[in-house]
C-alpha cells in the first residue's frame, strides 16, 4: 500500500497558494526499533505551520522545500517497535499530513487518555495543543485574577474562544476582538464574554477597546500581533501582562513588519510583552487536560470544529485560517472515519 | 530672598535647546502645615526628564509650560511644618530646578542616612534613583543568574555601569554596549565587563553582540531602545528577559518610532521584555541603599559623577546626556557646597 504525502513544494510569499503543495505517493515506510508506524487519522491545521514554510530560524526548524508538511495529528499505532504502545493505541503528536508516519518514542508522543470519552477530534481542538495552549497562557502566562479585564484577540478562533472562556470562568471580565457581527454575536451570547470588538467594522480599534474595557486593560492574550497590539498598548493598565501567543495578522507579510510605535507604554505601565509556547508546560500536560474535559463535562466551554473531508483538501483547507472562512477549530479528516 | 527657578519657557521638538528654558526669580515660599521649605543643594540630569517635558501621557503627568523642571534634587531642610524632619535635616526627592522648593510629606521623601557616610552626591548617583535603578532591574526584574550572559545598553552611563556590575558581583558575564573605545576600555579595564561593543564603530551590531556573547544573551538591560533592542532580539536564548529601562536613543525623536521588526523574536524564545521603574520598589529603597552602600566599602563598584557648577547652568549640562559628553553621573552643584 501507498502513502500519500502533502510535501512543500516550494516556500510561499505571503499567502500558501497551491503552487506550495504536492501531493506525493511514497512506499509504506517501516518503523525501527524505538519507532511506531502510524495511521494518521485526523490532521489540525494552525496558524503556527505557516511560520514552518518560512526559512527563518524559529522554535522548530523550517520544513525543507521537498519535506511532508508538519502537522499535529491523531494516529492509530499500526505497528509498534516501542514498549508502552501496541497496534491499535490511539496516540497525538506532530507528525505530518500524510496518511502513514513514523514516529520516534519522545514526551512529544501522547497517548490518548482512555478515561476521557470524547470524540478524537476534540484532542486536536479544546483537548489538544489549541485548548492547552488558552489554558497555560491563561493562567500560568497571564496569571488572570478575579475582576481583571482581560482582552482577548482572534477570539473567536480555536484557542481565543477558550482563552475567553477561562477568562470568564476566572472571575475576570472578558473582551473580544474578531472579525465580523457574527463572531462577535457567537462571543457574547453563546461564550459569555462581556463585550466584543468587531475590528472589521470599526474605524478606531483604540477607542472601541476604551468603550469595552472602561477600567483598561489588565491582561491581552495576543493571537494576532500588528496594528492591534499598537491599540491595545494605548489602553493597558499599571502591571498589564500582554501574552504573546500568536500574531496571524503578519504570518503571511512579505517583509518583516514594524512593531508597536508605543511599545514604550510598557515602561510607562510596567507592563510586560511575554513570548510563549505552550510545550514549555509539555510535563503539565495530562493533567490540565483532565481539567479542560471536567470544565466540558460541567458545561463551562463551548467550542466549535469545522472539519474538512481528505488528505488532498489540506491546502485549500490551510488557507481558511488566513481567510477567516471557517467555522471552529480546522481539522482535515484524513482517514474517513468521521 | 528670593527662590531663582528653571522652568519649561516651551517644549521641544527633538532636543531640548536654550529657547525651552528660562530662569525666573520669584519670593521665597512658605511652607503650611505639613510640608517642609528645602534648600536644594544638588540636582540631579536623568533622561527621563527629557521624558516629561513632552506634552504626552506616562507614568508621571508632564511638566506644565510655565512650571518650574522637575528633578531629583539633595536638599537641606530650611523650615518645617512636618513632625519628622527638622531645621537642618538633609532629604532627597522629587523637587524642582530651583534654589528652594516647597515639598509635601510622602513616602517620595527621604531622608539621608545618617548611618551612610559618603558625600551628599552619591545620594543621586550610586546610592540614589541611579543606583537603585540598577539593583532592582537586576535583581528583581531580571533576575540574573550566576553562569548568565547579561548585555546592558548605555553601559557606560549612570545606570548601565552599576549594573554590568551587579551583574558581574552575581557571577554573570556582563557584556556592555557604549559609545566610544575610551567608555569601552573603562567598561573592561576597570569596571570587570568580560566585553564591551563600541556602536559608534561597529557597522553590524548583531555580528558584534554574537561575538561578545558566544552563548547568546540571556538578560538585555536596555537602557537605549530603537535599533540596538532590535539587534538584541536576534540573540536571545530561550526564557530570556529584556529590562525596559530606558529609551534614550528615542527621547528627542519628532515622530513615534517603529517597534522593532522581529518583536516575534519573544514568541521564538519565549522570552519576555518587561517594562520597569524603581519607584514600583519605593518600600524596599532604604534596605538596597544600605547593601549598595556596602558594596561600595567592600570595592565591588566603581562610579564617576560629572558635577557642573550652578543652577543656571543646568539647561546646558543637561543637554550632555543627549551627546554624552560628560563623564560619570550627571549633577548640577546648586548651592555651591561641592
Amino acid at each position: 500500500m501507498d502513502n500519500r504525502q502533502i510535501i512543500l513544494k516550494q516556500r510561499p510569499r505571503g499567502l500558501p497558494g497551491p503552487e506550495c503543495f504536492e501531493l506525493r505517493r511514497t512506499p509504506m515506510p517501516q518503523p525501527a526499533d524505538g519507532q511506531v508506524l502510524l495511521q494518521n487519522l485526523y490532521l489540525s491545521l494552525d496558524p503556527a505551520i505557516r511560520g514552518w514554510m518560512d526559512d527563518a530560524p524559529s522554535y522548530l526548524p523550517p520544513i525543507e522545500v521537498g519535506a511532508v508538511m508538519r502537522g499535529t495529528t491523531v494516529a492509530r499505532v499500526v505497528e509498534s517497535r516501542v514498549p508502552r504502545f501496541n497496534p491499535g493505541d490511539l496516540v497525538h503528536g506532530l507528525h505530518g499530513w500524510e496518511d502513514y508516519s513514523i514516529a520516534e518514542d519522545s514526551p512529544f508522543l501522547f497517548a490518548i487518555p482512555p478515561e476521557i470519552d470524547r470524540p478524537l477530534t476534540n484532542f486536536l481542538s479544546v483537548l489538544g495543543p489549541t485548548g492547552l495552549t488558552a489554558y497555560f497562557g491563561m493562567l500560568e502566562v497571564a496569571q488572570a485574577l478575579p475582576g481583571e479585564t482581560v482582552l482577548v484577540s482572534g477570539a473567536a478562533g480555536a484557542v481565543g474562544s477558550i482563552a475567553g472562556q477561562i477568562a470568564t470562568m476566572l472571575g475576570c471580565r472578558a473582551v473580544g476582538i474578531a472579525g465580523g457581527k457574527k463572531k462577535c454575536r457567537w462571543l457574547t451570547e453563546s461564550l459569555g464574554f462581556a463585550a466584543a470588538i468587531d475590528y472589521k467594522s470599526t474605524p478606531d480599534i483604540t477607542a472601541a477597546i476604551r468603550e469595552a474595557c472602561p477600567k483598561g486593560v489588565d491582561v491581552y492574550f495576543d493571537n494576532v500581533g500588528g496594528e492591534i497590539l499598537e491599540a491595545v498598548l494605548d489602553t493597558i493598565n499599571v502591571r498589564a501582562r500582554i501574552v504573546m501567543c500568536g500574531s496571524v495578522a503578519t504570518y503571511n507579510n512579505t517583509a518583516p513588519t514594524p512593531g508597536p510605535r508605543n511599545l514604550w507604554q510598557l515602561l510607562v505601565k510596567t507592563a510586560s510583552l511575554e513570548g510563549y509556547l505552550v510545550s514549555s508546560y509539555l510535563s503539565e500536560w495530562p493533567d490540565a487536560r483532565l481539567t479542560l474535559a471536567q470544565w466540558l463535562e460541567e458545561g463551562h466551554i463551548e467550542f466549535r470544529e469545522h472539519i474538512d473531508k481528505g488528505l488532498e483538501s489540506a491546502p485549500v483547507s490551510f488557507l481558511r485560517l488566513f481567510s477567516g472562512d471557517h467555522d471552529g477549530k480546522l481539522i482535515v479528516d484524513i482517514a474517513g472515519e468521521s
